[in-house]
């Protein structure tokens, strides 16, 4: 197939930084869109990914999900896209595309494997797809979002990823109006969470381990916000949310959680701690509780959840960066040093 | 209050085994039925509660919350229950009657807690409640049952806890035709669960640690059973299962269970491990996967229940045994050495 060159910034190594390389796209087929980047969220998925964190990772790696571009060339049988139109990619750029999940818009569970925008074995070319640290990027149309012109594009783009993983479960489990939702974790995931069930018409409460984050929270538009540590504050919330959820990345505790809902309630996690997390018995059993998870979403609820966000001006409070500080960003994400997204403006890779 | 002695078998101690002793019942109040009872089941929380396993239990106990009796009195309000009927109790006998989840018929939960037939505080006569162990019990009509002539009457009573446990989740997550539904643990939980996920018109596979029970599982009704140490085997179940029933109550591995679920399944509780369940999130986050549990069922669903089973000739496999016998029967219980539930016949406590 034939291919053509583009900067990137990736690397080799799960020991060495980040640096800038040249890697190959394929030249657009005909049901292809190819956009230039123009801002890459960044997430840590990609820290833990380029760390290799979960094992598994085909170095050399490209990382970046969170992709919202101008599309620059479409295939002939694309009629969805046009050139100068704004685009984006998430997380999923390809998958059978005809199993039940994903004639059921659930594409992340794809009975095939879904292919990840990183890090996946890309059908096209071989080896593992490579990601939007990055000038373009070249995509199969059912995989390619369209992109509202929301007035800070550049904040937009931790929607892709952030967005819908918060945005799905949030609608799977009904928020809404009448219902006491919790928040455990205030970073990228967390903060967008608020937003999102305060506009879907939920009562927001946060729980956060971080004194300075109570405040902010409030600011995001939360109802109420909870120091964690505060046993007697926590007591008044037992049994009494309808859903939680459960951002944090870490080992922690979900018992505590798991007690301040009411019967038939769920914590669901979309953080990934890489170490189990333990849950009592009785913490489930009584009231009938689940402790559940979720994981991004399909590409239609992601457009759905783009123009939702849209409508209800919701972007992702970001640092705008250029791509020659990504290393830093990642250990400044890695110490928790960032609110709440860090977003690369794509036009400091010179190309 | 006044009372009337009754003979029963109890225990004053942990470390003691269980003997006969003369404890104190109610008079009947206005809204009380009184019982003599016939049959009543031995339970793994029995056994759990005079060991005080879990911390808390009030001594002396009177185990017993499986019981299947004939009227001998009722108060002078009542008028669903009549002198010479069978009835039958089983976990709950008092509850606030008030809360929302007393309204909404899942007494288990009462937010006020609820009264248990034995080892909970008794708002009538003070001390702990005392359990089905003995030769009558009073009990306010609300949480009385009434209990169809099942052709075996003994092998009935398990069905009063044991029955009702798995009765519930199994039609709280709609068991039923084209639904794949897994029973992890083949024991006084799950030989039930067997036969109600089959009348409830489900595909029932059973997941057992036992090369012995694989067969009994098959001609308790099962459709399928496997040993859960074939890793090839199991491995055909992947994704393959709409729920998962899990009556185990020692420490496990959920983990293996929930990679069996497909999409939006759940892995629901309902045995009591004491240690807490390590869960990779990985496990719950693809697939969108639950570890829930559930606590028995409310009073009308109890009744549902019972009438559910007796149109489905359904009863528990049962060991009948004397009350003399009750501390070998705890013996055997403690190391699986029963096929599946013993049943005390309380004639054999000479009153």
């Amino acid at each position: 197939m034939e291919t053509k060159q583009t900067k990137a910034y990736g690397t080799t190594s799960a020991a060495e930084p980040l640096k800038e390389m040249v890697i190959n796209r394929r030249k657009v087929q005909a049901h292809d869109v190819e956009f230039e980047i123009l801002y890459c969220g960044i997430c840590h998925s990609d820290l833990h990914q380029i760390k290799d964190d979960f094992g598994g990772t085909m170095f050399p790696i490209v990382p970046g999900h969170e992709m919202v571009g101008r599309v620059t060339a479409v295939g002939d049988h694309v009629t969805n896209f046009k050139v100068g139109e704004l685009a984006a990619v998430g997380c999923i750029v390809d998958s059978c595309d005809n199993c039940e999940y994903c004639n059921d818009g659930i594409e992340q569970f794809c009975d095939e494997g879904t292919t990840y925008s990183f890090n996946s074995p890309d059908k096209y070319l071989g080896g593992a797809t490579l990601g939007g640290f990055s000038k373009t990027y070249v995509c199969h149309e059912r995989y390619v979002l369209h992109m509202p012109e929301f007035k800070d594009l550049a904040a937009s783009a931790p929607l892709l990823c952030a967005g819908i993983t918060v945005y799905s479960p949030l609608k799977h489990w009904q928020a809404g109006p009448g219902k006491k939702v919790g928040i455990l974790g205030i970073g990228g995931l967390g903060h967008l969470a608020i937003k999102i069930a305060k506009a879907m018409g939920a009562h927001v409460t946060v729980f956060t381990t971080s004194p300075s984050k109570v405040e902010d929270a409030i600011r995001l538009g939360a109802d109420e916000a909870v120091l964690s540590s505060d046993n007697e504050k926590m007591q008044e919330y037992s049994r009494k949310l309808h859903f939680i959820l459960d951002t944090v990345s870490a080992k922690h505790d979900v018992n505590t959680y798991l007690n301040l809902l009411r019967h038939d309630g769920s914590v669901v996690l979309v953080g990934l701690p890489p170490e189990a997390l333990e849950i009592g018995a009785f913490n489930v059993v009584m009231g009938r509780r689940s402790f559940s998870g979720s994981n991004i979403g399909g590409i239609a609820e992601t457009q759905e959840m783009l123009d939702f966000c849209f409508k209800h001006n919701i972007t992702a409070e970001s640092e705008i960066i250029n791509i020659q500080d990504v290393n830093t960003a990642f250990e400044r994400l890695e110490r928790g040093d960032v609110k709440y997204r860090f977003v690369i403006d794509m036009n400091s890779l010179i190309s």
